[in-house]
């Protein structure tokens, strides 16, 4: 069923197309663990550059291919870049989901042009006010989704407890939190704490169905104490450029101490940490609230971290997260 | 002279008063590094606790002592405990500066209580609107101070002007930096970016006599483009508390993870890692824009960070920081 098919933009990220085409056959290689059918996957962009790579690796007709003449660069002004490439590999994706050709888009380009073109082609869905970008990190062992990274800087109330309800069902149906803690950044844990935003916020959380545990201070993303923690997207953009850099800030300097030290280093060890602090490991960004699945990968991303994606977006289409959200926020 | 004592909460602190007063000995070892001399220091507190422990250490009569008979608690409500316990060993400091019997304060005392009790016994220095908490990091090898960390969460656009002077006049007179680059924390480098706070802001600082470098995302601490970043209270306590935990965060994993796969390690890198993300090893938060030179360090800090907060308000003191500060706001 084509609706459950996912519109992979093959031409965007920094390691366009190699390593998105390679996450594509990681995603579905028989003998891998992942197991997402070849059907489900449109590959969207330069057909000839596609099949040039599907030949070579002899993987040539395991996809169906959708042609897309232009690209958006990583530093083009999304606007700008929208207006001026309506055949962009971005726009096809927006309009494979548009026609029913998909359900889901998954890309490592250009964000603010994935965002803009997701928003305005595909419509939010029914109730949503706005829509929110959510990004799941695993810092403690269990995950923890924190929503609006960036979408909506300027974000009233009602946005902020309707990201709240989007958050926790996606954390139920697509993470497997039975009853998602749901907690509201601020800078300190009284209920009192914080801009007159968050202040009038509190209670209307406090007052809704959800599980909500109420304030909880950015330390608090450390200490597993909720699995969804809602802020506005300016906040929450500082927060995510912040830890991504500080991760791979620390591990570096830690490498090149150990190396200065000759220490001898245990490469799972590396491993290990890397799966703590590295969001890829579950995918990308999603951006909740519109009629489609849009998941938005790290402009870095490599292979493993594009069939991550694809596992994603595929997980939230199989689990109807977008109905039971129209569903949710009608009952709020 | 008096102005130039630094008054000592004994009292503040979660190590308080031990860890306190190891770092007033520390400051003042005629064998240590440092070489602030002790008539430098006046120690706040109960004085049979501390002269206690200065006859434990031979270290009897070292000091001037100033005698505060109550302590405010590290949970407790800063408001209600600065009513109700007037004679706090930070109400105590805090009388020292507006008698003259000191010209600074140092406490690793509650936040809320340090914050409050000097913004409101002090005053704020001529011409400064609103006082902000400056915070010296070192990541990458040069001292980047951001402000404000949390005095005023919900700023305009004046307040964060004057944060960028008054953070350049730090930079420049206590850390040793010619021409401080200055740059504005936001969501993405182009001036025309963020929220409408800070498009007021960006042109002001444009149009400013400082050496402004423009928006800087929160990543950009990690790349040393600039020495000053200025940012709203609210945004910078959420950086703030961030970067403290993730830093402890990252280390723990990383030695629980050397230990489990029995990597030997040098202890050497290990100091050196710490050093670069831990601000303890620029003292603490100072309050600037106050009448006085406030230091507030970490709840947790040890006899090192005290010691490194003596010297750094010591460094404030003797640089005239305030007197340039009010100096460069009239010529702002």
């Amino acid at each position: 069923m084509s609706l459950q098919r996912i519109a992979l933009d093959v031409m965007g990220g920094d390691n366009a197309p190699d390593a998105i085409l390679e996450g594509a056959l990681m995603a579905t290689s028989p003998i891998g663990t992942m197991k997402l059918p070849a059907d489900r996957i449109l590959l969207v962009g330069d057909e000839a550059v596609i099949d040039a790579f599907l030949r070579r690796q002899g993987a040539q007709g395991r996809f169906a291919i959708q042609h897309a003449s232009e690209v958006i660069g990583m530093a083009e002004s999304p606007s700008t870049a929208l207006k001026a490439k309506k055949d962009s590999s971005i726009a096809v994706c927006v309009r494979a989901v548009q026609t029913s050709a998909a359900g889901a888009i998954v890309s490592m380009g250009n964000t603010g042009a994935v965002v803009g073109a997701a928003t305005l082609g595909l419509g939010t869905l029914e109730g949503v006010k706005r829509p929110a970008i959510a990004v799941t990190l695993e810092l403690t062992g269990s995950p923890v989704t924190i929503l609006d990274m960036g979408a909506n800087i300027a974000p009233k109330a009602l946005h902020l407890v309707q990201y709240a309800t989007m958050g926790s069902i996606y954390a139920r149906d697509c993470l497997g939190v039975a009853s998602p803690r749901v907690g509201l950044l601020n800078i300190g844990e009284e209920a009192s704490k914080g801009t007159e935003l968050l202040k009038e916020v509190h209670p209307m959380l406090a007052a809704s169905r959800l599980n909500f545990v109420g304030n909880v201070e950015s330390s608090g993303f450390f200490k597993g104490h909720s699995d969804v923690v809602v802020t506005d997207g300016f906040t929450g953009n500082v927060v995510l450029k912040l830890i991504e850099e500080f991760a791979g800030f620390i591990l570096n300097l830690m490498l090149g101490e150990l190396k200065a030290h000759s220490v001898q280093w245990a490469p799972e060890a590396l491993g290990k940490i890397k799966k703590h602090i590295d969001y890829a490991e579950y995918g990308g960004a999603l951006l909740l609230g519109v009629q489609g699945i849009v998941v938005k990968g790290h402009g870095r991303s490599d292979a493993r971290a594009v069939a991550n994606a694809l596992v994603q977006a595929q997980r939230a289409l199989d689990s109807d997260v977008n109905k039971n959200i129209v569903q949710g926020l009608a009952e709020a």
